[in-house]
């Protein structure tokens, strides 16, 4: 109900003084004392709400997942560990876990979007790929058409040059690289696309964890780059959604 | 033309041989010496060339625009001094200079782009009113409709709820901010839309020249925002301009 | 005895030159040879010693807690480990323990402080529970109410605002976030009373272990925001209780 | 006019919808198009509007002064050069500038507020002088009573120790410290009331503008101790007006 | 044999031109191969050769100790496991081990070296006893009397003061302290003698495992300070020795 | 098949347009999905493809050992665990380690390479060694002749110094060093040919996992030293082979 | 007057009550306001109060000058500029500037103490003389017997050790250089007195205006050696005094 | 003389104890007071001394040239403002000045070396192009023929695809780039022989004045490359003369 609607029925007394007071104080989520669940968000945003599981403790776990499966028939929890996927299936024996992007998920058949545009997920090297594929599957969940293209690192830069084709078709490219981070750029060179560049955690000595490709990335001299904290892969898939939705609408 | 065609030509006996291997070598940019000027750039990105002025020699940069106004008829300039600007105009007359967003701009009225869907800028406070405004210029010179909503930093909430309306009806936004750079993360907590986040160097005391700002940008844990540069508002307008052509096509 | 008696009883011949020279140089604590205890403490500050657990070696850790508890009737400890708690449960087993604050606290019912006033206590998620929760039951210990309002971070705005009378009421805020940590200047803008902005090092990628949120909070542009180290919930409980006794003075 | 009275006043017919709905989006701020000042601010935080006069551009300065010296009869301004002090007596003549705190402040006498509680200001040199002035003339503007306690850093102990009945008078300190920053933690030891730490860029080498001071404070081992920004008088003279009112209530 | 003795003997013929330039390339050490032992050490410097055990493979840590043992009768190692003790003592059983400092010393009784002056050795907290104990037990091992002054740490000032006396009677003075590491500057304040400040990585939060600490004692505003590195109690131990030894002289 | 045979063929009809188009479009490494194997490197380059084990799934790890085992009669990989070895051995029997170097090769007789030329690998101290060894190793097994001289840190000045003459017959230097990491400015200072400056993150407290070793030799102020990242022997072998193997053409 | 003659004064009835109480509490310094000036420290320390010009109000310089030439008849003034030598020298006209040191002092010859013992300072190249000659005159002013070794960097090694056996006469020694900071490892390496490290700011790109000397100081794994401050030659030269003094007692 | 020569005459008496004694202390340097030059160098490193200019004094500065230009008839000079071009210009008149480089520099014809081999110097941008030419020059003056690769950057790869045959003649590769400095792993990708990357302090924002350039490079996933200080155009150029003289011998 807007506003209007409402202050409409309380000049014509459809609704008491204090009943609109406090519709008017309500906010759309919903108060479970340890997290406030935020029901209107797919309304709001086209995207349903995901769990990062990491950290999470076990109960409330469990209990997340049950609640929003019976809600909404359809959750999606990113870096989940198997020893939660094991706690999780007991509860609700429909998910599944992928322990390379560690996502693990539950979806009615129904609830399934059918997947619409291109997405283009890119890795510098093999050791970015579980972080590539938290962002494919995160988008493909949402609905997107993914095209992988993984290990086309700016040290062989004919591997990348040869899918040139490939990255021009897609709607959003999303470039995942740690140690120099340095396939953000050339992608964004290539393409005419919005880049989103997720720096990895990949490297020794003084990658530092993902800082130096964050650094790298943030300074790309190219054009159409934006960056997304280190280890970002949902960030990113979340991103090329919205963009590739603007695409096919 | 194509590598089948060319091929074809040389099948044919329409091209010899040493102009086919030349036209394979040969790249779409032409070597000026100490720069390399991209002629197909705006085929490829939709996007034409601009021009960073900061610490360009005045010799090179009197000459790159007047190459640039006589190919394309309108340039966009960015980073450009006072000093930058009288220099300049001598050589192109139509030339333009705002001293708040430093663009150095220039454009014959038939090569305006008509203005067309709709991205919103923000900020946090008056003091990144120029990063904002080279993000406004930039996505108005790309053919974007552009709303300003400024000053409405998460200090005063209300500032920025107040606007949510405005927010909602864009199709990317820039949220420009220095100090702690809060903005990027309350802004996407409100829109549906893909949020590009500007920190500014505008601060002081432990906000290192823009390096606070940058790492809440980048740490947000809202979603749909990623990140430029600090103080780059060209890149933001440019990206935004990507996504709100996407909206609009 | 105050100097000035000190002096009267010298000058009367009360006390021997020596005597007063001991007095004189003798300090308000006791030296147990590997620490310092601070017998005066509470009177001079009216908040009694707590414990610093992690890392104490146990058999001073019991014998810390025996101590303080026989003189005292009442211990807080902070950053305790289950191991810990069983093993001080063995010479104090009225110790009681909280696996989410890690608080270790024993108490006799008669030094049970009557608590006034309001302290309130706010998170941006639910990962920064246990740091708020050490805030909380610290302001709690020492006498002050504490209202808890858990998961209101600026990600979604309204969950925030829908709090906003409580947090009118607070004589102090405690405000708990990781990540980016916007929460600080978000609560500041709302509030009238001092906010004690607590970084943790919740978070990942370039949040740096809460580097990255205590940047944001010390850059804060709110007024009457000051800040506490990373995951420093007992010092914000302490400084929340200086504040909030004056109030109820 | 709060919610109920208004949807009253709809319910009785006495303001029709349209007006309603304007009241119930209309925020109390007054959009000056490059700022938006806040009417409502002293009402809500007992604090009138301060400007930071450090970058503001020259038209935009004098016209805020004029319109807050009209509007309230008094202006407190920050970070102010020789230079905007100059510019802005030719608007407001009873404006007065301070050299060493750079405070540009024009106050009507009845303005004025009385001074009442103690605020005491400490420095750990005399180069923290500056930033000590600025906390300590905001928290006389907001009116506070302050007692100056410069030249006690921790390497002379005894000048530190000699004040201690001032220290203890006070309702909230305000430590001003730049080199390695000590102060705090030896103010803090001291005193029983709060103590804003702020750390100071005065020092040279490593002391990096300021941030070894302030991690120092962040890392101070005493209790009660919490940090504003480098420099940032201002901020510690409002927290400490804060906590003072509280005492005096 | 010194250089001129040498051209004497092969002037005279005593020495022939292969042997003298044999010699006089011929350098004080011996190479075992992965390492070279140095045995005019304590000639040159006055102290014997020491142990850092701590990632020292089992095969050459007791290799080293019976080495050393045989040849000098008396080993200092730090940093040792208790591994790395009973690894040692079936090889050198007379060899002692302290868990504290985790020292693993063996000396012969006649190769103890009589303590004279005095060292003062104090820290900020207990938690700094382990490496206070490494300074301590290693001025004592090379001849120094010291003099432990545990748990004196800035932010209850008084603890030190009380120990006034004691520093002025020290040559040299090793401060120990984590956290913000003001211990220092305090008491290079009071001392005349020179300071060595060993920031430990005790602490948490911002203390960033010793930088915070070491900035501090770096920018020490006291004379007669300097800093070695953190954790470094042996280095401190170590030129405390070579000062004492001047004093005694 | 160079361009211009193509084009020829093409011409000639002995090659048809598809073809062409295919080889021209084909580049010379092969897809495998997960990772891009390059077959033409040894041919661009002169060196073969090495493997870094670190991190590698074990499946993947085995399967391209035995790849490259079978194909090329050689296979060197870099920073492998005890565990890898086991694995891989079941594969490729003829396969060694060495658990210093971590470096984990199979290599049929015939296809060793005849050692020539001189790269001399310098340490600080023993514990840089197997960094050392891997870069020694590593050069080896490209075909150069190493000459190891170890623990011959600028502490002790006189041991390098003693190594001057085998300093001077080498072609290229490698010098390795953590803690302080002076090693590199020293060598270089005695040295003819290039120095590679391999950082170590050997050293504790402000060494910062090899950050300041790295900053040293960064800062060096002797000629002819360049800097790879830290612990990276193999890439520090890989460069000093380069330059062997041209002053052996 | 000691606590003890005190007492026995008050014993006695030699002195009143309210007299002794006011000399308990009167500590030795004067408050100047501004300044409290120390003087019992050349009492306590055996240096008198030494002067940081740098930054120093010019009413204050010339005051402090005037103050402490009148009562000691000697200054020592360090970081003073040219303008700050011509303001002084009008008040105090025997002021002597050394231009390098930027040393302004002043003192009655019958003040000059005569120069004894041995400090040496040494520096990794030319540009480090600015901050060798603070330390230098500094250690002077305090009656040391200097040496300067300059232009001796780790670079050119020989050039150090053709001063060996000047490095040995001295009882400390000071050791200043910029860039990589190597020189402080090298000469304590040599050394057997304590070695004084002083990192400058000299340098350019990664030196990061002296934090990577500092960090190559601090991480030194020669013995005897402490660090101060970037560019604190006059700490370098008050400690070396501090060792020289005890050598030569 | 050599070491055995000299004991050969000691023997014949052909010298006399005291000067054979001098001649080996003596080492290859004269010591100027302020300088110590470094006369053997060009025989021991086959490279001349050259001249750091900028911070230099002036009377300094002319006179070392002046002595160079003497004695060797060539002199090369780096960081020269055009002051001291002026300055120089007084006393060698044959000096000659490059603005972009700002290389100083005075040859006689017949000093000059012939160029042989090939360095290819590139630069990612134009603003990169003095630190690429101060390499260029260098190598030159050194006597290697330089091929000037300049603007191609990663962004723009085909630019720098299309010089490929260019990069695979030269004997070594300087690449020369700030920003995000991904161009040193794209050349060393591409190239054959050992590749020097120069990151530059060209940038802004998180560019960190070319901090961000250095770790990408030092980062590289690519094999052959190392890295030089910011900005250090000399360095690389003098090493890429070490290798190109190898590849000519």
């Amino acid at each position: 109900m807007d506003v209007r609607t409402l202050l409409l029925q309380v000049k014509n007394g459809e609704m008491d003084l204090k009943e609109a007071e406090r519709q008017l104080r309500d906010l759309p989520y919903e108060d479970l004392g340890y997290a406030k669940l935020d029901h209107h968000r797919e309304l709001r945003s086209g995207f349903g709400e995901t769990v990062f599981c990491q950290g999470k403790p076990d109960e409330y776990l469990a209990e997340i997942y049950r609640h929003l499966w019976e809600r909404d028939g359809a959750v999606l929890g990113t870096r989940a560990s198997r020893e939660q996927y094991e706690l999780v299936r007991r509860i609700v024996p429909d998910v599944t876990y992928d322990p390379v992007s560690r996502i693990l998920k539950a979806e009615k058949p129904e609830k399934q979007k059918p997947r619409t545009g291109l997405v283009a997920v890119c890795t510098g090297g093999t050791a970015d790929i579980p972080v590539a594929e938290e962002a494919a599957q995160t988008a493909e969940y949402f609905g997107c058409q993914v095209d992988r293209i993984y290990d086309v690192g700016v040290a062989g830069i004919h591997r990348l040059l040869a899918q040139r084709r490939r990255l021009e078709q897609a709607n959003c490219i999303v470039a995942v690289a740690g140690m120099e981070g340095a396939l953000g750029t050339a992608v964004a060179g290539l393409a005419q696309c919005p880049v989103i560049a997720v720096p990895t955690s990949v490297g020794y000595g003084a990658s530092f964890h993902g800082l130096s490709a964050l650094l790298t990335m943030i300074n790309s001299c190219a054009n159409g780059i934006s960056v997304v904290n280190i280890d970002n892969g949902y960030g990113a898939g979340y991103i090329a959604t919205q963009i590739n939705r603007m695409a096919v609408k």
